[in-house]
């Protein structure tokens, strides 16, 4: 596990592509948030797992952090039942949960049903939430709940790191006893595998 | 209140004066910490908020850290009731909740109900949740519920930090809308004033 | 209050208007679960309050509950984003939701926002939690959160009685200080007003 | 099991030995709550399903029901650790968590651990949830955790019954795949055995 970390923390975070936007005017790019944390948080609008545990917790980190240091996204990587999961949907689910953080729409790929950003990160299925640096590097990627205590953690590491710095992975700090590991993919109950 | 914290920051944290440890051998003292964080979980047995919040949300940082690098610690800071919250009845409700982690016994005061280290730290009653740096500085005094998000994003930020660094104060790193305010002096519904 | 207590055990609960059903294969009414007590969840898909408390509560009660007893229905009962909440999209979410009572489907009016049965009931919004008891009489109608608490007392209530007895209204039992009324209409902020 | 429901539907409740009382400034007798559901509640102050779950739920109850109705008692039933759960120390327990229920202290045995009352019960450990009904009858008797929900079921069955009819056991109402039985003799995780 621990050279799977020590890899990751060397991947560079791809690019988003979305196809549209909620709860802003611009089109975000990860470029463009080069030198903050950065919380991408992938759900469905239709997704248990996401909707009780996922969702509350980025709303509530959202309304946390001074968003010049981290910046809180969410991206909808519809990956089943895209007949019912569309735009106008999610437009409603938004507004009755009122979310109020910026969220994309994960590019739908013609070919097959995963989207493309979900495709491009490898992700297993929602909720997943990923943490990048300031530098612009995978630091979490994890399928399915992470904790509050742990999902600070890392956050607070990463805010703590300079430019020059990431010699240390989030995960050397836990015991290797911690139930949670926020770097392994570990399959929650509540999770949808793609 | 940045001030304040800025002050906080510097100030030196005060050495633990115990008569007698449980679940450790060893008298503890927070110079023998030096170089790890310390989370210090001051507390009485009988004190609701300490029952269902911190003694749990402590149990659950003590098994999920390196206790290399965060040393986790229990205080038992009795200001009232002190016939009936014995060592012997302690030694009881810590087996009886399963506590592993070490609790020192605050020293009482002959001359008042306030034991000592609890009068050093001018802690406002229980359970009150301190962080101190791997400098021995006091980073985090706060009275009351914690949340685990942002004990978790003060600990990440502490282990971060090298010995020659401290300029990031954890508040600076919140909105100012946050809440929660992990250095203020609030207190939770939860709490006992001393 | 008491006197609307009082009226409504008096009241003959409305005939469901619906134009279709999931998770059965048959048009269910009022009428042909005489005998039983009938616990109607009437909920929309993309209400938080209903997705986080009502329909996991309502889920819960189908589980335990002997069917042929006490019978468990969800109506759907769509008052507003009519374009995004169609039966296509209801059908996904309860094979996401794992829901397995059955639901149906609330008969939409061609006049106004507010579907038919919706109407009859004189909801306030969503969720609404209704009990009918064994003589087809309503019993309980409360928009918003009811308690699994005080659910559970009105439930055993009904299942005792006979069909010549109804004197006992269910919240002539509990405290005047209980700070939850199961008969009044109390609006909660996880509650959407119609 | 449907047998020993039966069974236990005809057994008279043994009466309380006690040594005191608190919150109240007489002994109470089951004799004398005869017309009314008793709900009684068996702890220990240092328990931790007890103080967790079993405890918050009784005061709960208490602040609910008309106590013409519902009696609810606590019951101290110590049988380990006796020197530190003293008399006075659950004058501080009760004092610190609030509660406002009258609470019996289990007469103590010479003889044994097991103090007089849980003995005459058989309890098998704390906490234990037990209901007496109008006509002082043991109708429910469980170790462990009871859910909100089946414990108002089963009040408001004993409630709705007149002195003539008991032909209707509580757990005959729910569906046998029901998860927690309330009359059967269940360990929770947190309950103490004795």
């Amino acid at each position: 596990m621990t050279e799977s970390k020590d890899t990751m923390s060397k991947i560079r975070a791809p690019e988003l592509q979305t196809t549209g936007w909620l709860n802003t005017t611009e089109t975000i790019t990860l470029t463009s948030l080069r030198g903050k944390v950065v919380l991408l948080h992938a759900f469905q609008m239709l997704c248990p797992g996401c909707v009780q545990q996922g969702i509350p917790q980025t709303q509530k980190i959202f309304n946390e952090f001074d968003p010049d240091r981290v910046a809180v996204i969410g991206l909808h990587t519809v990956f089943e039942h895209h007949a019912v999961m569309t735009r106008e949907a999610l437009e409603v689910f938004a507004y009755e949960y009122r979310l109020r953080f910026p969220i994309g729409i994960d590019k739908p790929n013609e070919q097959m049903a995963i989207p493309h950003t979900m495709m491009a990160y490898q992700m297993q299925g929602t909720p997943t939430t990923i943490l990048i640096d300031k530098t612009g590097h995978l630091r979490l990627h994890q399928f399915g709940h992470v904790s509050d205590f742990l999902l600070g953690v890392s956050i607070g590491t990463l805010l703590a790191e300079t430019d020059e710095e990431q010699a240390t992975t989030i995960s050397s700090i836990l015991s290797p006893d911690a139930t949670e590991t926020p770097l392994a993919d570990a399959c929650d109950t509540e999770g949808c595998h793609s």
